[in-house]
């Protein structure tokens, strides 16, 4: 982190952890700048605008999350363990935030869909291409599986949307009832909508 | 609806609407009560509270979804085409909304729970009894299908909380790709995740 930078990274990191907490719409810039230690005048230094910020927080929540993704799915493991293992490491991240700030945050992505996709068109085409990277990803694994005849998919990305939505629709339970173990039943429920054969423990999970 | 509720009915729609447009937190009572086109001393007489106006919301539209729900998962059809049924009208429904304000604007329980829950423990109390509704009548349909022998679940609730989350992440994609097909999978995915036969057209949807 340059010298340069200090007060963008610093800016980048309050509203991160403010939107978690709250939401992008209520927050103000006022707040974020106070958050963050720095003058406001520094944040229209480093952001056009509000928007701006979304989108940069948004690019830097993937790229770190990319590289998550990346290393789990493109490891040596067979295709579905990798699945599996994204999915725990999902739960165990979950619960990181949760014990860190008394709840379950999220997904950032899932939740800045919901709420602002419909209000700015380049925070919805950011967040369309995050989803299509991860789709893609999966996509991918399942394709390795589908090879290994392992899963009985036919369309393996039309699958892997189905894989990615069960994801945020069990991290939107999760967050509701403030609970990491609602994320239990992903692997289980993976299994189930690749056609995979389960293997027994997976069976007793559903 | 009578005449003494006519404001406290207008104050609902119009908060409804605004919040499906741009969430809740953004929102503030005078522009709930110009869009109501109430004056504002007419909303604290009927709201404690903004945050009581957002739970009269999630019963009012709580209300409407639960008849719709029970109309069509207690219907005589055979269990597993309830279920298609529900999905079919639920793309249908935000198909109405798309078309009538332009955008896909996503299911109102699904968008208060990621971005009020960590916010108002009323507000998240209320949503856990609305999904926790949700699921029990998925899964008493679930259960009459197992009777038949046509799924093969080992807990139906698990099993009913799975097809929930896949249909709260296909709704969060319907909205943020703007575009209700992507709740065309639906019946098919939910086919996989409860283990059953899938009819031939429904592999084909894969």
């Amino acid at each position: 982190m340059g010298r340069t930078s200090d007060a963008r990274e610093k800016i980048l990191s309050a509203a991160q952890s403010l939107i978690e907490l709250r939401g992008y719409s209520a927050l103000g810039v006022a707040e974020i700048c106070k958050a963050a230690g720095v003058p406001k005048g520094s944040f229209y230094y480093f952001f056009a605008s509000k928007e701006a910020l979304a989108l940069a927080v948004l690019d830097e929540h993937w790229a770190g999350q990319q590289a998550t993704w990346t290393r789990i799915l493109n490891s040596a493991a067979e295709p579905l363990q990798r699945l599996r293992r994204l999915f725990e490491e999902t739960e165990a991240g979950q619960l990181v935030g949760q014990q860190s700030c008394g709840t379950v945050s999220g997904c950032l992505f899932g939740n800045l869909t919901l709420e602002m996709s419909n209000q700015t068109e380049a925070v919805r085409a950011r967040l369309q291409e995050i989803f299509d990277a991860q789709v893609g990803m999966v996509a991918s694994v399942i394709a390795e599986a589908l090879e290994r005849k392992e899963v009985t998919v036919i369309d393996t990305r039309e699958a892997a949307r189905a894989v990615v939505a069960q994801l945020e629709g069990q991290v939107l339970f999760a967050k509701l009832y403030n609970n990491t173990h609602r994320l239990g039943p992903l692997w289980a429920n993976c299994l189930a909508l690749l056609g995979a054969r389960p293997p027994r423990e997976a069976v007793a999970g559903i």
